[in-house]
């Protein structure tokens, strides 16, 4: 393992180092941005009936798409030159996994976009825009909350974001429910309740990623890897590292 | 960079690092057994009607996340210690990508046994069976040509795992569509036909994971990363890297 001395050439070497590693850590909250203007553009294209700003939100799919590349590529590059010790190659496979999250939240605002495409083309405003309304709030929330959380290596805000998850698959399952009510109470609706369950759908999975990035920060700040772990022992984790009680009234 | 010398010390230390490597590519492929045997199960036990069958495929879920998490760390241990040059480094990050899909091809395994243990308590055996049968025989091949391929280094297999991914696409569309029939036909089968359309959307979304495996091998083979590229431009950097003519045939 290298270990930098702080002076003259190898202080310069960590140096630029650093710089690199902030770079690459911008880079992944700059995505990030994207991806919540992604989220919230798809939401909102479905329940305002907007085409227009649904095929905005495509467009910005193939720049968060290209910027997974060149995050990924800007990672591999920086341990190949940099060699990084185990701390900060920690962060680096943390922010290249996180990449790969965020782009899969763009991929699914993506399909909620085509599905609120395909419903103005139907002339459609079928039941359970509500649901997408609530559920929609919900998630939005993670994925600023886990932004917020990265930005700031906020591991106790990343817990808040894991907790939250629960609450939203509770309400997706209760939606599911609500909907195929509707749909036997008038079968005509099937097909148009249908595009609103991909809708729910892929909103329940931008809560999985957001949770898959909280867990991955925990694994950068803490270096215990919390993927596959309960919410119990993810919430040991953060007390263990912060050293402070955990805000579980909220 | 490092490069090594293939003599005394340091061809010692090279021959070191290649087994490590080998060692993580043999867990790769453990864990890819694992996960097609998975993915066998849950179908087998939804058109079996095999409760005993699903319990058991859930139980292997537990295993396939740690071996993710084992890989992960066998991973960033190694490069932390033996500092690859770009290319060994390519394998490594593609093989902690791998393991990422193969894991989430498990958890879509997991949805369908559990969708096969509901379906199994209610008694029901649901119209849509068929389309099961067809796209799962169509998705599990894919899932062994992707890890064949994985094995035998085969990146003109891989292509044709990403092709097959269009195939099954064309087929789960097709289905969806008679799913929706069945239910406006008969409305009390709808919520025993929705089971059957989280299975086939399972199912379209482990051939999109077998698709994203064929992209990590080929990124591993040739250095490009094929990701979010089209299909034609897959074609053409298996053509350049193996200097053979692609089977566009079958």
């Amino acid at each position: 393992m290298v270990e930098f001395e702080k002076d003259g050439y190898n202080a310069h070497i960590s140096q630029q180092f650093n710089d690199e590693l902030e770079q690459i850590r911008t880079e992944l909250l700059t995505m990030g941005g994207l991806v919540e203007r992604q989220v919230h553009d798809s939401i909102e294209s479905l329940l305002n009936g907007d085409a227009e700003l649904a095929e905005q939100s495509l467009r910005v799919d193939k720049q968060t798409n290209d910027m997974e590349l060149q995050i990924d590529e800007h990672c591999t590059r920086t341990i190949a030159r940099r060699q990084p010790a185990a701390s900060d190659l920690r962060m680096i496979m943390a922010i290249t996994r996180a990449a790969s999250d965020l782009e899969r939240i763009g991929d699914e605002a993506t399909r909620i976009s085509r599905q609120a495409i395909e419903l103005v083309n139907a002339g459609e405003s079928p039941r359970g825009y509500q649901e997408v309304r609530h559920i929609g709030t919900l998630v939005r929330a993670m994925v600023r909350d886990v932004l917020t959380a990265f930005a700031r290596s906020d591991i106790q805000l990343a817990y808040q974001v894991a907790k939250q998850d629960k609450a939203v698959d509770r309400e997706y399952r209760t939606a599911m429910r609500s909907l195929a009510t509707y749909m036997m109470e008038d079968p005509r609706s099937i097909s148009s309740v249908l595009n609103v369950i991909w809708v729910l759908r892929a909103l329940e999975r931008i809560g999985d990623h957001s949770c898959n990035l909280a867990e991955h920060l925990v694994y950068l700040v803490s270096g215990t890897d919390v993927r596959h772990a309960s919410l119990q022992e993810m919430k040991q984790t953060v007390r263990d590292e912060t050293e402070e009680p955990i805000d579980d009234e909220n």
